[in-house]
C-alpha cells in the first residue's frame, strides 16, 4: 500500500492542480485584504505542512504566520484572540478534535476559516467556512506520504493565487514531471539502505523551505523504521545540539540549490570534521559527492517548490528500512491512521 | 561553573523580580493597545523560552504568537510584514544576527520591539526600542541555565503585568522559595542517575506551559550528555512518533498538577504499557510511584509557573550524567558559548 501512495504522487499532485486551481483562485480574491497574518492548526504529518505555509506566505505573501497551540482552545479553555487572523486548519483525516476547535473559534468570532483536509465530509471540513479538498484518494497506508505532498501543493496554490503571480501558478505546474523524475532517479538507490539495519539514531537537518522537510522525513523514518530522528534546521542545530554528532554519527542533509545553500554547505562541512556521516539530498554534484549516500533531485525546480521533490527519498528510504528491518511498512506497530487528540 | 549557575536561580529570579517590576509595568502601561499579535525570534534555549510565551500570553493576554523564521530576514530577504504585532527578541548574549535582524525590521516599520537580554549592551539591546535586561550576571558555562528560567520569569512578568493582575505578580513572588525547595527535594535522587551511563536515546515530554520544558531539558541532554533527546507534546507524540517506543525506551515526563494533567498521565500509561522506562517530574505522588526515577517537584505553584520548577531536574539530570560519563559540564565538547547564525 504504502510503496504504490508513494508511486501516486506525480499523478495526484497533476491532478489536485486540475482541479483546484480555479477555486483556489476565487477563493483567494474573496479572502485577500480580510486579514493580517495567518493561525494555522495541525499536528504530525500536517504539522509539517503548516512548517511550509509559514516560509512560502512569509516570503511570497508577506504574511506572519503563527502555528496554533490548540490544548489552549482546548484542555485550558483559554483560545487566544484571532483579531485580524486567517485561520487554517490542516488535517488528511479531517477527525482531531483538537484542531476541530481551533477552526470551530475562528468561525464564531467571524474570522474567515479554510480547512485542508482530504476528507471533505469530515468534521473539520464541515466546522470551516471554506474547503480546499486534497483530492489524493483513500490513503489506506498509515503513514501518509501522498497527503503531506498534496498538502504542500494545496499551501502553495493558494500562495500563489494569493499573490495573483502567475508565473508561480506555472511553475506549479512542472511539478508533476519533475516527481517523476525524482522518483525514477532514487529506484538505484535504495539497495544501499541495508547499509542502516542497525542504526539507532540520527540527525535531519534543512532550512528555509526546507525546514519543514526535515521535520516530516525525520516522522517518516520514526513511524516506519522505530530510529530516532531529530529534525533541525541547519541554525538551531549549532546552538547546542551539534554537541551530540560523534564519529559516525548520520545526519541526512536537505540542501537543494537556492538562497540558503551556503549555510547548509557551511553546516555540512562542519559536521563532515566531527566524522558524521552523511546522507545528502541534493541536485548540486558536488555536495552529493561528500556523502555516504546521495538521494540526487532533478535541478530544474524554483527553491519555493523543492520540499516536494525533497521529502521522496525519505519516504522511500523509511519504506526500504523498514523492510531491511522486517517491519511492516504498511502499518507500523502502535499507530493508527486517525489519531484524536484533545 | 554550571553546578554554580544552576544553584544561583532562585536568588536570580528573587532579584530580577525586586529590579524589574516597576518597569515591566510602566512598559507594559505603554504597550498595552499598540498591538494584536506577538512575533517572537530566539534560537536555542530562549527559543524554548518563546514557546512559553506562546502559552502564557495565549492564555492568559489572548495573544496569538508567531516564532519569527529568521532566515526569511537574512538569506531570503524576504520578510513578512510585522503589521499589527509586537516584536520581541530573546538572546542571552544579544549578538546572534539572524535575531538582531528581525528586531531592526520590526523598528524599521514602526512596530513596538522589546530585547529579552542578559547583556544590556548587545547588538539586540540596542536594535529594540525597549529593553528588558535578564540581571542573570555572567553565565560561564555553555550550557544556559539561569538564562532559561530568568527568561521565563521576564516573560511571566511582563504577561501579568500586561494583563494588569496584581493576584499573579502575587504568585511569582513565590518562585525564589519553590526553586529553592525543588534543588533541595532534587539532591537525594541525584545518585541514581549512574543508571543511564549507556542510554542512547530517549524522548521528553510535556504539553501545554510544559511543551517548553520538553524542549529545553531535551536540549541540555544533548548539549551536556551527547544523548539523542527528542521533544515532544502529548498530542505530537500520539501523532506517530509513539511508533519508536520499544520495551526500555527511555521517556522522561513532564506532568505537574493542572488542566493538562489527566492528558499526560494517559501517555504515561500508554508508553508504560509499551514497556517504556519512565523519568518523571511531578508533584503527584501517584504519578511518581509509576516511574523508574521520580523527580518530585514542591506541590504549591499554580500550573502556569510550574515551567520554572520543572526544569530544574533536567539541568541537573543532565548534569550529572555529564560527569556519569566523564563529560566537563562546563565546556561542552564542539560548543561555543555564544553561536552566531545568520
Amino acid at each position: 500500500m504504502l510503496e504504490k501512495e508513494i508511486n501516486q504522487q506525480p499523478e495526484i499532485i497533476k491532478q489536485l492542480i486540475e482541479r483546484e486551481e480555479k477555486n483556489v483562485v476565487q477563493l483567494a480574491d474573496t479572502l485577500r485584504g480580510q486579514f493580517d497574518y495567518v493561525v494555522i492548526a495541525a499536528r504530525g504529518t500536517s504539522d509539517n505542512a503548516a512548517r511550509y505555509a509559514k516560509y512560502i506566505f512569509g516570503a511570497h505573501n508577506q504574511l506572519s504566520v503563527a502555528l496554533a497551540t490548540p490544548s489552549l482552545f482546548t484542555l485550558y479553555d483559554r483560545p487566544p484572540s484571532l483579531k485580524r487572523a486567517l485561520v487554517m486548519g490542516i488535517s488528511q483525516s479531517g477527525q482531531s478534535p483538537d484542531i476541530v476547535s481551533v477552526i470551530k473559534e475562528g468561525r464564531q468570532n467571524g474570522r474567515p476559516t479554510i480547512a485542508i483536509t482530504n476528507d471533505a465530509s469530515s468534521h473539520l471540513a464541515q466546522a470551516a467556512e471554506y474547503v480546499m479538498p486534497l483530492h489524493a484518494g483513500p490513503e489506506k497506508a498509515v503513514a501518509a506520504t501522498k497527503t503531506y505532498t498534496s498538502s504542500l501543493a494545496s499551501l502553495a496554490l493558494f500562495s500563489a493565487a494569493l499573490a495573483e503571480d502567475s508565473s508561480r501558478l506555472d511553475q506549479l505546474k512542472q511539478l508533476p514531471g519533475v516527481l517523476q523524475e525524482t522518483l525514477d532517479g532514487l529506484q538505484p538507490v535504495m539497495g544501499r539502505v541495508e547499509r542502516y539495519r542497525y542504526m539507532t539514531d540520527c540527525a535531519v537537518i534543512g532550512r528555509g523551505y526546507n525546514f519543514a522537510t526535515a521535520f516530516e522525513i525525520a516522522l517518516k523514518v520514526k513511524e516506519l523504521t522505530q530510529v530516532v530522528a531529530e529534525p533541525y534546521s541547519s541554525a538551531d542545530f549549532l546552538h547546542g545540539p551539534i554537541a551530540m554528532v560523534r564519529t559516525g554519527f548520520p545526519v541526512m542533509v536537505i540542501a537543494p540549490s537556492g538562497a540558503v545553500f551556503e549555510d547548509m554547505r557551511d553546516l555540512v562541512l562542519k559536521v563532515n570534521k566531527l566524522g558524521a556521516e552523511i546522507l545528502m539530498i541534493s541536485d548540486n554534484q558536488d555536495l552529493l559527492d561528500m556523502a555516504e549516500i546521495a538521494f540526487p533531485l532533478p535541478p530544474k525546480l524554483p527553491e519555493w517548490l523543492t520540499p516536494i521533490p525533497s521529502v521522496l527519498p525519505g519516504q522511500l528510504m523509511s519504506m526500504t528500512l523498514a523492510r531491511v528491518k522486517g517491519l511492516d511498512p504498511d502499518s507500523p506497530k502502535g499507530l493508527k491512521k486517525v489519531t484524536e487528540t484533545w
